[in-house]
């Protein structure tokens, strides 16, 4: 065990995940509502939005909008997700974001294909052209990321081999520009994952790549999200994603197929258990996690937001 | 990972818990058509029905129904719960199911005065008197227990020392009459466990007993059951109870404080990608807990049955 890490950086991926996802209208003032409570949990960086086209993601038509209206807490990072320059440049235009960019791969050549009508070339081609745009914005490029690291719904299982290949190609990509990626992004973009799977392909980056810093964009579809995200822990991994509440996913059949994220609380409660610092008050984050709840009009699939946290439990006991 | 064990013994719970929990009223037959439908699974164990006092467990007022109405498939094990004589009798009487005995004892004696008037010494008299009744009635006793063995809300942290202390404790009952119990049970009672915790007092226990046979009943109140299953699975603990759909929980607030088992169908999940064998047909076992799903009327806590297992997907891409 001497592998698990003392602390743990959490990225909270919530509102920009969960607007997306939920069918709304939400209120512009609820979005601000729910990441102006984040920003007071201790978590250090949260994603608050997402620059896309409005036709396609109607939930993120407010993004201006929120991003003016939420209070910036010292010390915390906020960031936004974009797809483009155009997206990009609304970003920066807010002028209270914390932009960084990141460039990524994706393991799947099916996926690409289906999903951006893109070949593998193509992919590695944008990621080039992703680093120029923000090399001329001058914004620096801290995180590389391979999508569907560990299985695809279209090709099944993604080889380890792959996987090294990509990152070694993501090195290269980045050295051509003189980038070095702080750290290094494995998806689990369609839940495929196990605790196994964790172990298995984590040892084998590790192995080839002692020196990278690794963390973990997990999905809860199939319930394996604290277990792997334990896995990765085990395996000395210390950033994870996550959402509050499992934001992203929902318990109805209606919302069938839901790609919920590992659940902020859930992971911080195992976090603070295992005795791994986060810096962030559980029992803040639990009252957010109902407030999101609240928000979106409907259970979350977040489990300590009803079982409740054990520190409480132990102040009364005590 | 060596200690992983290569098969895995599922009891299923889901129709006595599930059914004791739900608000109701669920009609017979219903319960029967869970019962029969998980028996098509694989599963080896199932546990169908609650003789306890209607009064005080509505949902099983109808337990002598039931368990004369549910088809027995052969291969497959039917139990059911009591917690004394007249429980155990109405069992009997029943002539249809595989009647074994247990005993045991609880971890917190601040839990045991507080919900049953009882001291330690009163849990251990019990016992023996448990014992006894079985011994009179030729009813073998093949597991022996300890509930609240991670935690207890009214107590706190169980220290190790006290669990092992607790294990002796039921081996020497069980000496007093013969008897040595072939499986012991951890309960993790009110949701305190953790993967660490998990790993620290099974290591402990396999040290100081190294031939006994551990099962572990694990709740997913703060969502730590499949990751605690795992945790579990790298110590080699090879027997586990869960309930389909995790019947006994809820994700909606309303039900706040429901101490929902680990789900069968996300387990089976894990287990099958690890490799290990459990002899259940998961894409059977997800159409049983969306039955349950309906049976209850509301959404059910388990994962996979919304995002569907690998299996099926690897079948339409091959």
């Amino acid at each position: 065990m001497s592998d698990i890490p003392t602390r743990v950086q959490i990225n909270e991926e919530g509102p920009r995940e969960g607007f997306q996802f939920e069918k709304g209208p939400i209120p512009t003032a609820r979005k601000i509502e729910l990441i102006d409570a984040l920003s007071e949990t201790g978590l250090n960086h949260i994603q608050v939005a997402s620059f896309v086209n409005p036709a396609r993601v109607p939930g993120w038509a407010d993004a201006d909008e929120v991003v003016a209206g939420f209070r910036r807490k010292p010390g915390v990072e906020y960031t936004a997700l974009w797809l483009n320059l155009k997206g990009l440049q609304r970003a920066m235009a807010a002028g209270r974001l914390d932009i960084k960019g990141s460039f990524s791969l994706t393991a799947s050549e099916t996926f690409l294909k289906r999903n951006q009508q893109r070949t593998l070339d193509d992919n590695i081609r944008a990621a080039h052209e992703t680093i120029r745009m923000y090399k001329e914005h001058g914004i620096p490029l801290e995180r590389a990321g391979i999508m569907a690291a560990f299985g695809c719904n279209f090709e099944g299982e993604v080889p380890h081999q792959r996987v090294l290949d990509l990152i070694q190609a993501l090195l290269d990509i980045g050295a051509e520009h003189g980038i070095t990626p702080k750290v290094f992004s494995l998806a689990d973009t369609m839940a495929w994952a196990t605790p196994k799977s964790i172990r298995a392909l984590v040892g084998k980056v590790r192995n080839r790549y002692p020196d990278l810093t690794l963390s973990l964009h997990l999905h809860d579809t199939r319930g394996m999200g604290i277990a792997n995200a334990y896995a990765g822990l085990e395996m000395g991994v210390a950033i994870y994603d996550a959402t509050v509440g499992g934001l992203g996913g929902c318990p109805f059949a209606a919302h069938k197929g839901a790609a919920g994220n590992v659940c902020t609380e859930d992971l911080v409660f195992m976090l603070d258990e295992m005795g791994i610092e986060t810096g962030i008050d559980l029992d803040k984050l639990i009252e957010v996690a109902q407030l999101a709840e609240d928000i979106v009009g409907h259970p979350l699939p977040g489990s300590v937001k009803m079982g409740g946290s054990l520190k409480a439990l132990r102040a009364r006991l005590h």
